[in-house]
């Protein structure tokens, strides 16, 4: 991939602009924690490298890359002419939303600059696309700045959290979804100590969460995923904290796998239990966690495992509603059957 | 250490003698999955490495091994001649009893061969050591079998059973405790179909409940620990059994973190939820499991955390009674209060 390395800074853009606005700037999170690489590209293979090995991941993080990335990489190979970038358009649209065909961010961001492209003459092509670009990085930053705001009276001063994966600033291009509050809390002085479940088996948790909190200066301890029922039982935690993959109508949640446990455990002990995602994360057209589709993955990210045994590795569970204290979207707390949203 | 290296056979013995009963047999679980390693060794030093490192685990089978080892180390180094067997033997149980401070069984094994040996004269010395280990060894072996054999009858053909961490043959002289029915079932043709918690942090559920089952045919499948929950939620499980490192006057059970999460997960979805361990495990002393003391361990085993990040990594967790369906034990299936171990 064509990348220039910089140092990175906080507040840490998982996905953004290079300073130029000519190529996609992103901190490459293959590289973390033990290194923090940022790096630009402006060629359409390096964006789409960057989504399929995970150098960008989180479905609003990918969305982001995607649109900056292509509006990009058409100034780019079109040398600034707008007849020549919508000649290009299509073909570099199907590649790019090709990436990783199950993140429904991608083609929706991909989509989006299409439409946004389809309605100006080729003069206004190459701007529009930027603008619109531009739209959904900024829309995404808002979107986890509402979240973080709605969210920040949850956190008393020393509030103790519960999180499992990384909804952070790291799957987004601003704060986070579940991380949103305690960053809001954090910038307001508030004193928050976290959780993170190591998130087996890729280790999201501690790779990603532990790194972008204590880069942010927030104080993070790692636990192993069996460990968290014991954590809720010893009354250590005030509140738990996690983001969603997709929200069914009736509010059952699909998340990392793991999610449903520690929901299971925080209501044995009473701790409240947060879903925190945008209203697009809602699916109405879902009725209730049974109709939705569980991705499985390979056995080979257990690591070894002995000669012949296979595993049982699905990427999601569904956390059922009842264990849900309340959904933190960037339109407040919500409840199902979301009302707000049909109007 | 001084060792030999035999290729390993099933029936697979964790610890046990040498054909000519002159050295402690192990199988190294270090080596595990990758290598079957078989050692012999009679020297103090090479028991004591032995169970250091975990060559051998499991508190019964830390227990045999020390019985068989210092057996075995004394014979050596007394070449034969009681009094100086027992000029060395104060020294050589002092060290042995030292190589895992926390572990019961090892103290427990070493009290039992001084006791056995001060019972008797010099020439008699040698031979009641070696009675002593190997009644030892053979209780255990027996236990395993009893456990086996009272658990066979939960396991109807097709049975589909979770487990978590290692109660298995590697954990014993015998066929473990949790995995003991499973072996009886098996043996008598009846099909079981095992689904392994990885078990973080060290994977022993993963490593060596699943090589221990697959070696002896059974099917075997790894999830991450954090998946259990949704197997649990999906049908998919009829029984799910653990061992236990402790067993409360009422029932609470200290067992390998990330027992109690699989625990709730059972009842919330009605699977039924067996401890299986010796009655020795059970300790009428401890009146409850606020009374048992949990040992956390370091955040090395967590793996590469990002830099200044701790780790909240308990080894055990504490289920409490009620979400135990039935103590499986060499004497039965017993409730709390235990009243047949009080007679």
């Amino acid at each position: 991939m064509p990348a220039r390395y910089l140092p990175c800074v906080l507040p840490i853009p998982a996905v953004g602009w290079s300073p130029d606005r000519r190529a996609l700037r992103f901190l490459d999170q293959r590289a973390l924690p033990e290194r923090e690489v940022v790096c630009e590209v402006a060629h359409l293979d390096g964006v789409i490298d960057a989504i399929r090995t995970l150098a960008i991941r989180g479905a609003p993080a990918i969305g982001v890359g995607a649109a900056i990335g292509l509006a990009a990489a058409l100034e780019l190979d079109s040398e600034g002419h707008g007849s020549r970038a919508r000649d290009l358009l299509p073909d570099y649209a199907a590649r790019l939303a090709a990436a990783r065909p199950t993140a429904v961010n991608l083609a929706w961001a991909v989509g989006r600059l299409a439409a946004a492209g389809a309605a100006v003459p080729d003069a206004q092509l190459l701007a529009t696309l930027q603008a619109e670009a531009e739209a959904i990085r900024a829309e995404d930053a808002a979107m986890c700045a509402a979240i973080g705001a709605h969210g920040r009276g949850l956190l008393r001063d020393g509030a103790r959290v519960l999180t499992h994966c990384n909804a952070g600033a790291l799957a987004t291009a601003g704060i986070g979804t579940a991380l949103a509050p305690i960053y809001a809390a954090h910038a307001d002085g508030v004193q928050v100590e976290v959780f993170a479940d190591e998130t087996r088996p890729l280790r999201q948790g501690a790779r990603l969460t532990a790194w972008e909190l204590s880069r942010a200066g927030i104080a993070v301890q790692v636990l192993p995923d069996g460990a968290a029922a014991a954590l809720l039982a010893s009354g250590r935690i005030d509140v738990v904290l996690v983001g969603a993959d997709r929200i069914a109508a009736n509010g059952d949640t699909a998340n990392k796998v793991g999610t449903y446990g520690v929901a299971l455990a925080a209501a044995a002990h009473g701790v409240p239990f947060y879903v925190a995602a945008p209203c697009s994360t809602i699916d109405l057209a879902t009725p209730d966690g049974a109709a939705i589709i569980i991705e499985h993955r390979g056995a080979d990210e257990l690591g070894t495992l002995p000669h012949g045994v296979g595993a049982w590795n699905p990427a999601f569970d569904v956390t059922p509603s009842r264990l849900v204290t309340g959904y933190l979207t960037d339109r407040g707390l919500l409840s199902p059957p979301f009302d707000l949203l049909r109007a």
